[in-house]
């Protein structure tokens, strides 16, 4: 469980949780039990990810994948156990912080949902099932089919690191759902840079060895190009920045984190 | 996730759930859903046990293995989803049931704590260290290294099904403790019968192939002998029945569920 989660790594989804809290009023150190949270389910989805039976990367953020180094079975039950401690993480969380019962409930039902069946989860499910299609479909249904499956895969789960942030901060429901719809925007424009990357990047940054391109997968970039991939990821930042609008200056640091998002080289 | 949740099993720990509520003065029909979270949690764990890289077995209630019919990388994903799902379907539990805050954490952390690095998945961890050690240790050490791993990889989430329909109940903490400290003798004793009706069990009825003595697995029917193991799980499941006392009539579902874990034959 050390071994992957303090194994490196951008640290978006908690960087998000914290913003969003900050955002809405909070000070973000009281979010930081759920930030933990979130990058506990991400990694979790890594290790999972990374298994002979699933992408079978050797590698990740640069160091060997977890079932390298622990073996399978060890690398399964890593991923169960931080899954697991996400959520009593997020609920001591709500604890300390004495929400009531319903914004309690409604934080572990948020990040359970941005992470499971009709999440991430999910989303994982749709690439598996999507595998090979990608050269038999028309290209707007290959459009459909990949923009559902990223806003489960990475979407659902960006989203609900903003709603955490902004549930601990007891923000009422219209700013939450303006939160919601900046996630909706980087969460995308965060997998077309993704994939962009995976074209232009240098693999040593992104420590991983291979490429979707390399193993004929459905991207932003093999369906559009680099270019228009590009386009449509800076489009989507400046939506993004456009619903800041009503936070002011507190929304600071996911002004900044939207335009990383598309200028990051790793 | 549908597959493994419905193909049968002797649904133990919802049974606890429900009982544990109904003990401490709640309709058990309100306790539904967080049933369903425990059967989910106890199903998603056999599913990852079952993978090659852990058990790698092929039958489970008499039907083919999860990763048999739907692949690997499917039922390591059914597995996450249904361990997701499982908190949020107690939260939603608590949410109907209008528990305050402090509640409803308190359901969500006991109920990962029970399944996680400190509970199940721990118990599975250390499970899997101690393979092959039996045959090296003293037999007061075999027998401490059992109980401990047993405490954590059935006992610990036995007990979070208790917990947490006394929680649902509103129950105080002494009725809580009580409670915990039944689960503590009939988790026992349930290990201890499985152990024995792996010896002297009807393969077809336990619907799986192969047995612990076969793999050469530390038992306590190896341990003790199959009569002396009989002996330990009907003096725990005695405990048990003493525990119960103070909750008079309430309580003869647990009753009648602690006899049943020593009389039964699957």
């Amino acid at each position: 469980m050390r071994y992957s989660l303090f194994a490196g790594g951008k640290r978006l989804r908690p960087t998000l949780v914290l913003s969003a809290a900050e955002c809405c009023g909070l000070n973000p150190r009281k979010a930081l039990k759920t930030a933990a949270s979130l990058e506990m389910i991400h990694t979790y989805s890594l290790i999972h990810d990374d298994l002979p039976a699933m992408d079978d990367d050797d590698l990740r953020r640069g160091k060997p994948t977890n079932h390298k180094v622990f073996g399978e079975a060890m690398a399964v039950l890593a991923g169960d156990a931080l899954l697991t401690k996400a959520f009593e993480s997020a609920a001591e969380n709500a604890a300390d912080l004495g929400l009531n019962g319903a914004r309690t409930a409604e934080l572990v039902r948020l990040v359970a949902f941005g992470a499971g069946a009709e999440g991430m989860v999910g989303g994982q499910v749709a690439d598996l099932a999507a595998e090979g299609l990608g050269r038999k479909m028309s290209k707007a249904a290959a459009a459909r089919t990949l923009e559902a499956v990223h806003r489960r895969k990475t979407g659902a789960l960006i989203i609900a690191s903003l709603d955490a942030g902004a549930v601990l901060a007891r923000a009422p429901q219209a700013r939450r759902a303006t939160l919601r719809r900046y996630g909706r925007c980087v969460g995308l424009a965060f997998q077309i840079a993704d994939d962009v990357l995976d074209v232009v990047g240098d693999k040593k940054k992104l420590g991983k060895r291979g490429s979707d391109r390399e193993n004929g997968k459905l991207t932003y970039a093999s369906l559009y190009g680099v270019d228009a991939a590009r386009g449509k990821a800076r489009a989507l930042v400046e939506a993004a920045h456009a619903h800041l609008k009503s936070f002011g200056t507190r929304a600071s640091v996911l002004h900044e984190l939207a335009d990383y998002i598309i200028e990051r080289d790793k």
